[in-house]
């Protein structure tokens, strides 16, 4: 497995893969890397000959330095784990290599990146819409494989490549969850005991709103409620948004639910160490199997 | 002489010369193309083995919409101009094929857009950016050529590859003039009789901005002075800016001027139409023998 530091060396490695015809995948992680980031790996490998794993935390993206400075860092563990799984190349670059001294291109998609998270963490998307860009330009990959945890920064990766233009395949995977039900991630380390368990609550929320949609119940606002009901339920939970949305465009849903729609919640939980809170993210499609109307 | 419409085609075009070792240059215009393009072409040639001509007037780089509308057209000759000149392929989109249904990805050069244009025509750097970094993406030359005679588009371009790490050489090329000095402009058709005349005072204050340097002059208030006093001598044209800078980022000089410095120059005259006014611009690196302090 090779460790490539810079973006030059990374293009050249991808140039000289793509004269052969090798077909490249690359996995965008800031570490800290988790069972579901090694299954968006394994789904690279299934679509490509080279596998290509970036690892860097970006700072553009934090819009809170605490929440940067206790972003979990693992990267002798990060390597192994790659290597464990096959990955031919990890792109490790440094913030200088990435945002050299005088940085001041950024790359903002505009009304993907306004509700949901984007309201709640100002610039992150903007940060996040930037290095994603990047990091294409890097690797030169065929494909680009990302999790649907992060469903709104998906929906962002395909339009930024849809308006560029760029020649990427972009493949969501399915989130990964704990026997129990949380979905992984990499802020699941600060997380113990009863806010562990009550974690669960987001889970549980969806699963509330699943129940209500199957019954037969397509009232937004009562789709909702039993959302916030599950939530409830959970008092170390604090909800910062509970919403549906248009799965595609994020624009909010109609009051009676038609087609398919994205349920998206964050709340926050007390940090086992007491410094602050965890923030955790979760969705769900609903009505998923539904045809939208004169659509395919 | 291939012409491309989609993003797609040319891309795959791309990628048939790159597996056969072949070097692609870009030369991106808005078409009514003259001299000045033509040269950009030939420097393109000289650089690679097949010629790129993009032709695209841009909407989002008017941040006037009678500009957009009074912006000359002359596809047929531009075409005849590109097939007389050996280029191998022309990319001709049109504005849906650039700017999709729901487009809303814009890319930011935050400083160098600035100052300068980028004070008088709001947005104008922004359309720039994302046009160009879309047309990078499409056509992925191994080298793209820009002429001087915009300055601080330039400037923003490479500023704007070098932060996105794209792998593209710039090529900056110097203004090409009429016989009389006017810098050669797809503009330069909306002047007649007295006002073509009259336009002639860009160049003349460049002249007399040069003859006071090489007398000794580095007060940087001297020379803008003799710079005003040019412009004054021709009462139809409207100055808009006259600037010393950094030729790299764009920053205001020092009262003295102790290295390569940009004078950069905007003025209005009357249309020949009578219907407002048109803009011209025009530039030259004052002390551009000096090394630079402390650099190589």
């Amino acid at each position: 497995m090779d460790v490539v530091e810079t973006t030059r060396e990374l293009q050249a490695r991808a140039d000289a893969d793509r004269a052969r015809g090798r077909r490249i995948a690359l996995v965008p992680t800031m570490g800290a890397l988790h069972a579901g980031h090694l299954a968006l790996v394994d789904e690279a490998r299934r679509r490509a000959d080279v596998v290509v794993v970036s690892i860097f935390v970006n700072p553009a993206q934090f819009d809170a330095r605490a929440d940067l400075a206790a972003y979990p860092r693992t990267l002798d563990a990060d390597l192994a784990a790659c290597r464990g799984r096959g990955v031919e190349r990890v792109f490790l670059p440094d913030e200088r290599e990435l945002y050299p001294e005088g940085y001041q291109t950024w790359i903002e998609v505009a009304e993907l990146a306004k509700p949901l998270c984007g309201a709640s963490r100002p610039g992150h998307f903007r940060g996040v819409a930037t290095v994603v860009a990047k990091l294409l330009v890097a690797a030169k990959p065929h494909v680009a494989v990302f999790g649907q945890k992060d469903f709104q920064q998906l929906a962002l990766v395909r339009r930024l490549v849809r308006d560029l233009g760029l020649d990427v395949e972009i493949v969501g995977l399915a989130t990964v969850r704990e026997s129990d039900g949380l979905a992984l991630s990499s802020r699941n380390v600060h997380l113990a005991g009863e806010a562990r368990r009550q974690a669960l609550c987001l889970a549980r929320a969806l699963d509330a709103a699943t129940s209500a949609v199957a019954a037969g119940e397509r009232r937004r606002d009562a789709v909702l409620a039993a959302v916030r009901e599950a939530i409830a339920k959970a008092p170390l939970a604090r909800l910062d948004y509970a919403e549906l949305r248009d799965p595609e465009t994020l624009a909010p849903a109609p009051a009676l639910l038609t087609a398919p729609t994205l349920l998206a919640l964050a709340a926050c939980l007390p940090r086992r160490d007491g410094q602050g809170e965890v923030r955790l993210i979760d969705n769900r499609v609903l009505l998923a199997q539904h045809v939208r109307e004169g659509r395919s």
